[in-house]
């Protein structure tokens, strides 16, 4: 089995060996502090008992499995959960493709680059749906796609990297589409917390068989390293994920789960307000920058990235190279997101230093 | 896909539900205390500056891998730190299966019964290889068994149920067996810590590209639900298992990673030698007791775990139920681990009240 590396560890690396101050804008690392509700957890569970340093509940402890199904209105038993939402996508796409329904695998282009490597991983073929050029759900196209081979459609909202947040309505016509085909809708929602534009609803709120919604709290309460998400299936999948995630992990960090479930109940409306007037603070500062070099680029409506294209100045890995070496600022090749935006470049707004990066674009530009 | 659910939910729900009180000999759970430097190690990290909160490196921190690289002499780069041994039993199955080098997995009976349900989940056909009646390894076995359509060996020293501590040179012939015909062999040695015998030597002496060894933390730290393990991996396999890592978990906590390397270099050889001698005193008293009630039983070389066999009295199910009930002590039905002890109890010596437990057996069975 060949899988393809994300092409952002090759950048890292070339961020790492260069000679001069680099501005990163690759990686997706929150740069802002987590709730203190968050720490005093971790700091609090280092005292406990030892017996609760013991295996957890492979699904998930039982306080932070009502904590999630109260926020999301969902029965906790649906609720699996993971080891970051990266784990909870891995289930779920199991869970649809173990079915020997078809191995079709629908994903959009752009694409968030783990998602074709972990199809491939688990037996499926994937077949790539452009987004329409702003970045929303081209239905007609999935119309024509899923046929009696899909297995499963992928969709990610608030998207990375496009900013785009998916009309619900049009989400809800793929899932019937696949409740049509016997396909399954895999809804990734890590960012729900980025919604910049108000207009964000959760797939949850849909009623299908065929819907399976993941989140997490590595973007939301800035710890992406610890190794919380969750996954939350339709009755027809809920043993087989709880199985496959029981055969993989056993069950996801302890400590974890317990921090997270203290940083949720300590962060308040003002907390996540907080982070996104911070990013649409950087969105500003950032197009003006580009406005400023005469680049056309995408404003972001969630999540925190910004696609730009500059004329003359594809958006390969060699210059993503020379803007490392010459300009001191790191961003995605478009290519690593598929072919849609191959000529752009991705920057994550997750560093303070947004501002600095746009004054060198602007000066490396003119 | 069909997924058998290891049977110890079902003997730890009739636990919950019992209506009196119950020593609990059922889970693996350590009842002893962590190094303290682990629990300083975890509260270290929560005043960490929140960039230390974030992805740490897919394959682990470069601290914790040179740790284990020069605990165990090998080269840090073959290390992949996983979410338990669990994920690296998994990882270990997964870069043998996917080698179109056969499907067969040959398991022993007894076996630790997460393997049977990795290896189908992973497109493995399980064969099982009865062990010696004394649990160690019956190598003629496995030449008859071995062939071309052998993917994968998995062996597990010292062992889980049998208590057994398996001969290097066995184990060293077993490899051979399997380079022959392209096969791998998986060595679990998460007990590694709990060599009662003196005599545990680890197969990553054996220099094989196709030996692939794991171990972890939960038991030797005792903390099973911070989730930190690893895989040493020969050359041939160390990019797929990294792949599947990062495809599958992303990374495994940094919190948990950070403080399992405090605790590392905070246990001296007292504290491991002490556990042993909590686990030899208990092997004691329960073997006192096993005695007194006319048992057959095995005397773990390592390990926690003792299989006993009352006469009249199989370890069914229904007995092990009626034990919880009628004499306050829960074990393993025998027939979890396959065939060959079928008619046997397990219980695991990580209670305080093992003593509690052996005479309330006595007075059952007398």
């Amino acid at each position: 089995m060949e899988y393809e590396e994300p092409k952002f560890f090759h950048v890292m690396a070339s961020v790492a060996e260069a000679d001069r101050d680099v501005v990163d804008m690759v990686s997706g690392n929150p740069d802002w502090e987590p709730p203190q509700a968050l720490r005093d957890g971790l700091a609090e569970y280092a005292e406990f008992d030892s017996d609760r340093f013991q295996y957890p509940p492979s699904d998930g402890t039982a306080e932070l499995k009502a904590e999630i199904g109260r926020r999301r209105n969902v029965d906790p038993n649906r609720i699996v959960v993971t080891n970051g939402t990266g784990e909870a996508n891995y289930l779920g796409m199991g869970a649809a493709l173990e079915r020997d329904a078809g191995d079709e695998v629908v994903l959009s282009d752009p694409v968030y680059p783990y998602y074709p490597g972990k199809a491939r991983m688990l037996g499926g073929d994937p077949t790539f749906v452009p987004a329409n050029r702003d970045g929303s759900l081209d239905v007609d196209a999935y119309r024509e796609t899923i046929s009696a081979a899909t297995a499963l459609v992928v969709l990610t909202t608030p998207n990375n990297p496009t900013g785009a947040v998916y009309d619900l309505d049009k989400v809800r016509e793929i899932v019937e589409l696949c409740e049509a085909t016997d396909a399954v809708v895999l809804v990734d929602e890590v960012y729900d917390h980025f919604d910049l534009s108000g207009e964000f609803e959760s797939a949850l709120t849909i009623d299908s068989e065929h819907c399976v919604v993941t989140s997490g709290f590595s973007k939301s309460l800035a710890v992406t390293g610890f190794r919380v998400g969750y996954g939350v299936f339709p009755e027809q999948f809920v043993r087989q994920a709880k199985a496959r995630h029981m055969l993989v992990n056993v069950a996801t960090t302890g400590p974890g789960q317990y921090a997270v479930l203290q940083g949720l109940r300590g962060a308040d409306a003002a907390y996540y307000e907080a982070v996104r007037e911070l990013i649409r603070e950087r969105v500003d500062s950032f197009t003006d920058a580009l406005d400023a070099a005469g680049a056309e680029y995408t404003r972001p409506d969630g999540a925190f990235y910004i696609m730009a294209k500059f004329d003359g100045f594809p958006g390969t890995m060699a210059n993503v190279e020379r803007l490392i070496d010459e300009a001191g600022v790191a961003g995605m090749p478009g290519d690593g997101f598929g072919n849609a935006y191959e000529d752009w470049l991705r920057f994550a707004l997750v560093t303070p230093r947004v501002e600095e990066a746009a004054n060198r674009l602007v000066e490396f530009f003119e």
